[in-house]
């Protein structure tokens, strides 16, 4: 069998991103973690680490840190029989990429009660819901929120329904912007607000309105700056609609074309040997989410 | 004189985090952007960038890019009598760091209408308050807002005031880990949340109520989403005060222990020639911060 003292400590140094905190966690020195992570590399007979800030993994140093998560899940299920058997005695951490947007709005009340119940902390890694997959390939989380259907080798994806976004700005944004009343083709003349590099939900939008091309933007990888950005009226942007339900009854953010929501759609993808904890917050999931999300038909 | 089309290219392939993007940025080839940091490279006789994904600068390239900004910043007082020396003719872009916390409260508003008025656009870069300073260093950033006075070279600071933070929990989670009444020794047993590796204020907040020591904590790098996964009972977790005020109206959250708040100063760090616009800029942030910040007292 592998050495798992040697996995752990590749696997700490990444999840805890340095040699220092890694040390920290396993209780070792630092020249301890060093010393486990040479010999795997030996053994490996390949780099496992890229000594950047953070250290990053290899192509094989990532291989192992996958292996690493469905051990860790595995183990959880022996766990409650034999408890003596973790040597590390940490509680069971969970990481999971989402979009910042759902983490925004109906993520933490989806899982009710899950963590207390199941006594499971949560390494919460936010992700475009584009991107969120990346991670999954690359091994550094158990499962993720991400818009596309298809999964990664190993892990199994679930539909739990999409997000509705609406066009919204600030009535001062459109009183500056458009007195004359809101036109689509002059939307990419005004500053829009994208959340960040990955964020294509506005090029799309305005697409849809048969509007192609660049456009002004401010970038604001913040659910909530981005809402507070569009109340202070320096951007129009596309919202979920459950995370301004207040705005839009005050009249703090109005809709700016006729009533024209984008849906976005949210997969689950989880490790496919992920445990029994696994399976249990992907019942969990599937059951509460609907509450927030609108129904979504694959096209 | 520097070649600024070379340094142009650097600037763009970091601020648009690739080849690929920086290409469509600046209207050239991808080639042609590979070409320019290869001859920039030569000049130099060193690497400017790591090629990794994104790329990104080596020190020589952050002192480069660093020069860029402030060039940039200095081009734009001239702009407006010689607008025809824009070559590039994108609008400003102002890159700034700051904590995910004044972005999802009082940043925005702060800012008024600046941003119309000057017609600059944002991209805002959201980092923990104690590490924003890196960013300033490293030139990727104009300003930053972070909790440390001390400056970088090249820039001033300035005092805003303060963040009130609440120790807050929801009723349910202090009824499930606390039915006799919370007590501050027994604070670190239960699950806290912690917005990432760097946030160290629920440990200071521990320390001040003499409990020492390591603790069970999630992890999720979201403001709105600490709100929520506090609300959903998953932890108890420090909160901004101005994010939280329905909240405590409404009893949703309550806090944990009598009314002991702990305050984070926040300091304006802007590069010293970082002309006219950067300038407007601090003089409307110190202005309208106060309506939001607490006073704060260097001790």
């Amino acid at each position: 069998m592998f050495d798992y003292k040697l996995l752990s400590a590749l696997a700490a140094v990444v999840e805890q991103a340095g040699f220092e905190r890694a040390a920290q966690v396993l209780g070792l020195s630092q020249s301890a973690i060093s010393q486990r992570i040479k010999l795997l590399e030996a053994r490996v007979g390949q780099p496992v680490l890229v000594r950047a800030t953070p250290p990053a993994p290899t192509e094989i140093g990532r291989r192992l840190l996958n292996h690493v998560q469905q051990v860790r899940l595995l183990e959880r299920d022996l766990q409650s029989l034999v408890p003596a058997l973790d040597e590390e005695g940490l509680p069971e951490r969970l990481r999971i990429a989402l979009n910042a947007d759902s983490l925004a709005t109906w993520w933490a009340a989806a899982l009710g009660d899950f963590c207390a119940r199941q006594h499971v902390l949560l390494d919460l890694v936010v992700e475009d819901q584009t991107v969120g997959l990346k991670r999954m390939r690359a091994g550094e989380v158990a499962a993720c929120v991400c818009a596309s259907e298809r999964p990664v080798a190993g892990a199994r994806s679930v539909l739990l329904g999409a997000m509705r976004y609406r066009a919204l700005a600030s009535p001062a944004f459109i009183a500056r912007y458009f007195p004359d009343g809101v036109r689509a083709d002059q939307l990419a003349h005004t500053p829009a607000l994208v959340f960040g590099p990955d964020d294509f939900l506005q090029h799309r939008y305005l697409a849809s309105l048969g509007v192609e091309g660049g456009f002004e933007h401010h970038l604001c990888p913040s659910s909530e700056g981005f809402i507070r950005l569009a109340e202070a009226g320096l951007g129009w942007g596309l919202v979920p609609e459950l995370q301004v339900r207040e705005q839009l009854a005050q009249g703090t953010l109005v809709n700016l074309l006729a009533d024209k929501p984008i849906d976005v759609p949210l997969y689950w993808h989880h490790w496919r040997n992920g445990g029994q904890l696994l399976g249990a917050l992907t019942e969990q999931l599937i059951r509460s989410s609907r509450q927030w999300l609108v129904p979504w038909a694959p096209s």
